[in-house]
């Protein structure tokens, strides 16, 4: 049976493949449509960004919503010096010939959400800005939304600062709205997402001869800004993918419930998640937080699927 | 030159009477529609309380806007211990008979601003939560906001806590994302809003043989629950009224511009609206802040435009 | 019978008049010991300025001891914009002819309250460090310690910032341990004390023939830094002398029992001290917290006691 | 050379190893005193215990001073749940002959460090609390301080809440101060502690013939109240023993200089030590934090400085 899911997105390398590995399974996720989000750039160009990724998965039907422009409370932080300039660094895609629709990213969350007869999944990979002020404007749409499915936090060290992981850094009150919101949450902390490095041996799967799947490669080869991944290991992490993965092969990751709580009072830890791995405080769980993957099946897979693309676009081209 | 107004609110006695005031001189102020929010009681009431007193003024054209049922980031605090359980004790108003139209207040607020030709000022009575929310679903309307008129605050002492003032108390985060729009701000803050008690003295304007002036002098009459004001003195504060009058009667009121921060951390301060009255800090101000007023003459005006409205209601009937 | 009393100060010109009121009154108030703390000024020069205020009263010997030299947690600010380099300034004292004890301020607090027979009242005029530390040291004298007469906080407006008042902002820790202690305090905040404006009206009962009121004259007289007081008013406000006035004449105040919460967060009410004044929060009380006083008559009786000072020291000038 | 050293304690089980092998190489260390403070149990219980363990050491001369009996702001929390009633839980230790001496440990300190003609290093095993007390009692000693060798903080996860190691958490206050001293430190963290577990394999080493190594033993091999430990695997964690053999065999530590931040505000982070072990924020080092370490070799070493101990004592006794 298809999931049908929305995709909250600010791409960012990592979300580009993440929405290429969502659209190249049609039977397994419907995607019903993409919202846009300020985070790893400005709004304006994640929201062209997710137009250019459906264009070169051969799907340019597929809706796309601009949202916030900036966090509920803070200043906006972007991440050019990881992202590029545009966001997309070490890809190389043509400028979108469809648009994105009029209707605001979270308007349109509310309405589909209160319209659709199937409960939707919604895979969060940037900051939590647009689901929160979603459930903000339309509380009652909370018991609409399936599950969330968030990459962000960290159980450990951060990447934005010692505390504190960049999406949730950049806009810890909508994190906090999302977390106190009673909907079910899969949360894949940068501890989990560290495990998912695309190291030259995982990238053996990927065939440059496919056009999507070159795009892919280049991106994932590209020269890491600063040297070698924080994590260790070679090859960027591939943060956002786990998220679209785990819906469709959960048998390769393992999790507990947790609680989580976040930090937003400005100082050192400001974005901090606390999860309470050990269940020391005895509170409810309000999350289930991916703590092991096995990342070699992950990245044969995903290359399969990204391959797939290829042979539909072929295909299409063919008839 | 009729000034166009907005008027966000949270009907609440003191609501009402601004309501009234401000339907009573529509060649000064025109009251493009009524944002209603989450405040002295449930949104859904404070709605219907909207459109009650719009009725009663006898335009129940005005249209009426549901919005933001809670605040930003804490649980909904309310005052039916002050309001009574449907947030107009001492007024007996029928059902209305006109709805709520079904757009979502915060729409309404960005597409009315993008949209109108002349900036709009806008009256907010309530915890600011829609107006906050506005600004972040689309930040470029805060330049189409000619000004806010805001009660909200306090100076010296709070009446929620000893540190803030209600209106803040529940959605500080609201009132920080506000404060820090660069929007034009008039505030009202406890200090000033507590000179304007409804004492016997000033109710004599008032006439109880009007429909409209008798539900008025009902409500200001009503007793007090749990005794004297704080601010001492006999007679419930009219805080919100002070908004309209100043729009309508500047030379009333004085104040100065001031840096005011508003303190959203949890605490024995949270809610607290620190307004720089001495300049001690050196921050540039983002609010004209009214220390003192006339209230006697503010009371002889106000029940002149309600007397206005009972002539009107009885010209209409004759007609 | 006499009372036995320790001033904890931070010389200050206000706090030179408090400390001449106690010396001038010795058969209502033994001053055990003055305990110098770091706050107007520096610690070493507060030390000397409270040696040189003795000096002047003619009671060299009154043991002073040398306390922290600043806050628990903050960098310490200092008022010398107000104070002078000095910490003294208006007053022209030569140096002194006694020493500090060796003892330390903190150690000396922990042993003589051990030791003391009859409980020993402290005013504390300046920031709370020393007797913060004396209770962590040595928590048993909390109930040695008959009463806490404390000068700071500020019910309505601050001066260091528009949150907090001097003493507070300097050390919120040191004050947040000493209201969570439960010894009794009685509170003069600055809505209390800039009631007690040394205007030309209340400088007339004192005498520049004699010495030492020449000297407090000189000091109640001189040029304000920054023209005008906060509180409005010609003249310096007189906050620390209230404390001891309260010991003597009690009849000349009015208050009432509040909670008092001090803000130790960083931000922009950090040393805020929120008086429950209206008894919102329904939390039990943990001072006393003076609200209004009888300025006149307090200045008229200080003159007085000031006056008695001159007399002492030409007495034994004959002798 | 020996190095002169004061151990500031809260015995603890894992303390009470760390003051054993401490007193094992008299010709390595020389332990001028012992400061007791409240943590691991009340302050009274670490001050009898601290003497306990010297008398086992065959060392009742070596000084034992109690000091603060709770955090500077915080009520004071206790581990009764992991130590025991007496905090030796799994030892059996007789009443101490000797008793503490009369000096309060702050005072001590502030004396022995002015006095010392060597510098001396600071092992501290327990809350910050005399530390800093100290630092703040007399400023001037921070430069007396060759180093603090801190057991505290954790750069993964906490023990005592999901974001705070006990000691931090119990005064993150005293905390704060330190690692804002300037005095050099070395920090051992829960994540390089939890891998000195004492698993059967590394108690092989020890011989229950031997009076002080069966207590040894004993205390090691005593049941694990709610059962296996936090870090996973087989054994109690020897956190405080890493200090004092980080002094003796640095050889098998490895760690880094880092940006220590320490949490003081209420809320799910308090207590949390933010280890900016990436350099992420660019603030310079305040601490040398230490990351692996070589468990075998480390526990092989101290079960021959136990060893030693007992072959004293049958010296002595032999005598």
């Amino acid at each position: 049976m298809t999931k049908r899911i929305i995709i909250d997105t600010d791409p960012g390398q990592d979300d580009a493949l993440a929405i290429l590995l969502a659209l190249s399974v049609p039977d397994e996720l419907e995607v019903a449509g993409i919202t846009a989000v300020a985070g790893n750039v400005r709004v304006e160009q994640t929201c062209v960004n997710a137009l250019r990724i459906c264009q070169l998965a051969g799907r340019p039907e597929v809706p796309v919503f601009a949202g916030a422009a900036g966090p509920l409370m803070r200043p906006l932080h972007t991440a050019e010096f990881i992202c590029g300039a545009d966001g997309l660094a070490g890809m190389a895609l043509p400028a979108p010939r469809q648009a994105a629709r009029e209707v605001h990213a979270v308007t349109y969350l509310t309405e589909v959400l209160r319209a659709s007869v199937k409960p939707i999944t919604i895979c969060a990979l940037g900051p939590l800005t647009n689901i929160a002020l979603a459930l903000r404007m339309a509380p009652e749409v909370a018991a609409r939304i399936e599950r969330l499915v968030i990459m962000g936090g960290a159980r450990d060290l951060g990447n934005m600062t010692a505390a504190a992981e960049f999406n949730f850094f950049v806009d810890p009150h909508a994190a906090a709205v999302v977390f106190d919101s009673g909907v079910p949450i899969t949360l894949f902390p940068l501890n989990a997402t560290y495990q998912a490095v695309a190291s030259p041996a995982r990238l053996a799967g990927f065939d440059d001869t496919g056009h999507v799947q070159a795009q892919v490669l280049s991106m994932l080869r590209r020269e890491r800004p600063g040297g070698a991944s924080l994590g260790g290991g070679e090859g960027h992490p591939m943060h956002d993918p786990c998220t679209v993965a785990w819906l469709l092969w959960p048998e390769l990751f393992e999790g507990r419930d947790c609680r989580v709580d976040i930090e937003t009072a400005e100082g050192p830890t400001v974005g901090r998640s606390t999860i309470d791995w050990w269940g020391r405080g005895g509170q409810p769980p309000n999350a289930h937080v991916i703590g092991t993957l096995d990342a070699d099946a992950m990245f044969e897979r995903m290359a399969l699927c990204v391959r797939g693309l290829d042979d539909k676009v072929t295909e299409k081209a063919a008839e």
